[in-house]
């Protein structure tokens, strides 16, 4: 079972590692050829190049949105018409559009994925073949499939991939997954980036116990990568700014009055709503 | 070693069964008689009264902040000169005021002190021995002591409280306290009940890796005591919201303008002040 894999960094290297673990041949395509190098001593089989890319049942694409596009639309001529091919991207809209016309005029499967893991840390050097144990795996097929095939490609991507051990499965919309995504994951980081932002981050040793830094966990992230997200879903997401900046305004127009009652009311609201999708989560 | 612990809540009862523990002899003051016979069961040895508080060598005040003041008033003809009172409230400048002057007129010490510990229930039923364990304790003694006066007193209150396993101790002064809590602590919360305020938080599962349960850990709060807080320090407060909101408000601007540069400066900053912050901690 060949699993081709394009891109070595955090996310494509943390697939090769669990694959190669799980038994599967990993081909890699990597721009910079010492990390390709390196990951042939644990992970990978061989160099993923047009002449064997016919070979693999699923191919991973884990670079950045705009790359993943112009990488597939190069590659497409070679790929055999019973690969499925999944990207690894966190946002679906525009990457899912290109990549299933992409897929059309050369007859093989592109479904859209968002594998809900990784760390502060990039590159191969950081991967790792537990990575994506327990964790959430986002499916977007494109809408012109049959049931039929849709259920079918579906089981075959979840066969592959067994070995990474992803928690459970959604299957999506590209629409729906990047209004939700706005929210949970880009917004998340806007805001912790806004919170860490202020010069006495550097003066709270002593004086945080845990919240200081679960808020500003996710500041550390790759600038690049998350405006190149951030922008492809500027519409969702610059809603969602809009909402908490809403939010905050009024908390602290409730401190500036000293209005107790419309400050608990505020809180109140947090607090029920936390509450209530925890509950959920259960 | 008699402690006098002043409400039985998470914060007081946790103070009674680490001390308890550590071999003091707790007495407790409590609202609530049916709570107050509870804690007779596993920590507390009698309950605190006007008739016994003469015997306490450390009075650790827990309430809500204005209670601990009114409390400590109506007490304070009744405590020995010797005795060191502390309350544990996340604010400082307004208690420490006050509970100075009380304590100032009848001749026992005050230190303002802060365990920088909780969780997200309140209550005698999950106090825990262990909660401080670790975990930093600032303390904020009185301007108007002599050096050596400060001295043996800190060393007294660090003594008394060795069962509860402070990580360590922070001095400081009533207004530092307040304006970095603003920000650590308090702001934190403000942020993530300002982004767990959304109706979105229902629709999470399936799709958030960490970032989404990282950023509202902190939005399950009780609003009463945090309002109380707040208000309290809201000169601070509201200064730190405002510069919140000025990060997200040129975070959307960079995203409506759809300026990748303006964005990718933005996360870069707060990227490296995590960082830097996080390398002080080392």
């Amino acid at each position: 079972m060949v699993v081709g894999v394009v891109g070595l960094g955090l996310i494509g290297g943390s697939f090769a590692k669990a694959l190669k673990n799980g038994g599967r041949d990993v081909y890699a395509w990597n721009r910079n050829k010492e990390t390709l190098a390196a990951a042939k001593i644990d992970s990978v089989k061989q160099e993923l190049t047009k002449e064997n890319i016919g070979e693999c049942e699923l191919i991973i694409l884990t670079t950045f949105p705009q790359h993943c596009v112009e990488w597939l639309r190069e590659f497409a001529p070679f790929i055999n018409k019973e690969t499925i091919v999944i990207d690894a991207a966190g946002i679906k809209r525009s990457i899912c559009a290109d990549c299933w016309e992409i897929a059309d005029e050369h007859g093989f499967t592109f479904i859209g994925a968002h594998p809900m893991a990784g760390t502060q840390y990039s590159g191969y050097a950081h991967a790792k073949s537990d990575l994506y144990v327990g964790a959430p795996m986002i499916l977007v097929p494109n809408a012109n499939m049959t049931d039929m095939e849709r259920v079918i490609a579906i089981d075959k991507v979840q066969d592959i991939l067994r070995p990474c051990g992803f928690g459970f499965y959604t299957i999506t919309t590209a629409d729906h997954h990047d209004k939700i995504i706005a929210y949970t994951s880009q917004l998340a980081h806007v805001v912790s980036s806004s919170y860490a932002n202020n010069e006495l981050s550097l003066k709270q040793d002593g004086f945080s116990a845990g919240s200081w830094k679960d808020l500003t966990r996710v500041a550390w992230l790759n600038p690049q990568m998350w405006s190149e997200l951030f922008l492809e879903n500027s519409d969702y997401l610059s809603e969602m700014i809009g909402k908490t900046i809403d939010n905050l305004v009024r908390c602290k127009k409730a401190i500036d009055d000293n209005d107790k009652e419309a400050l608990e009311a505020f809180l109140a609201e947090g607090d029920a709503i936390k509450k209530q999708s925890e509950k959920k989560e259960q």
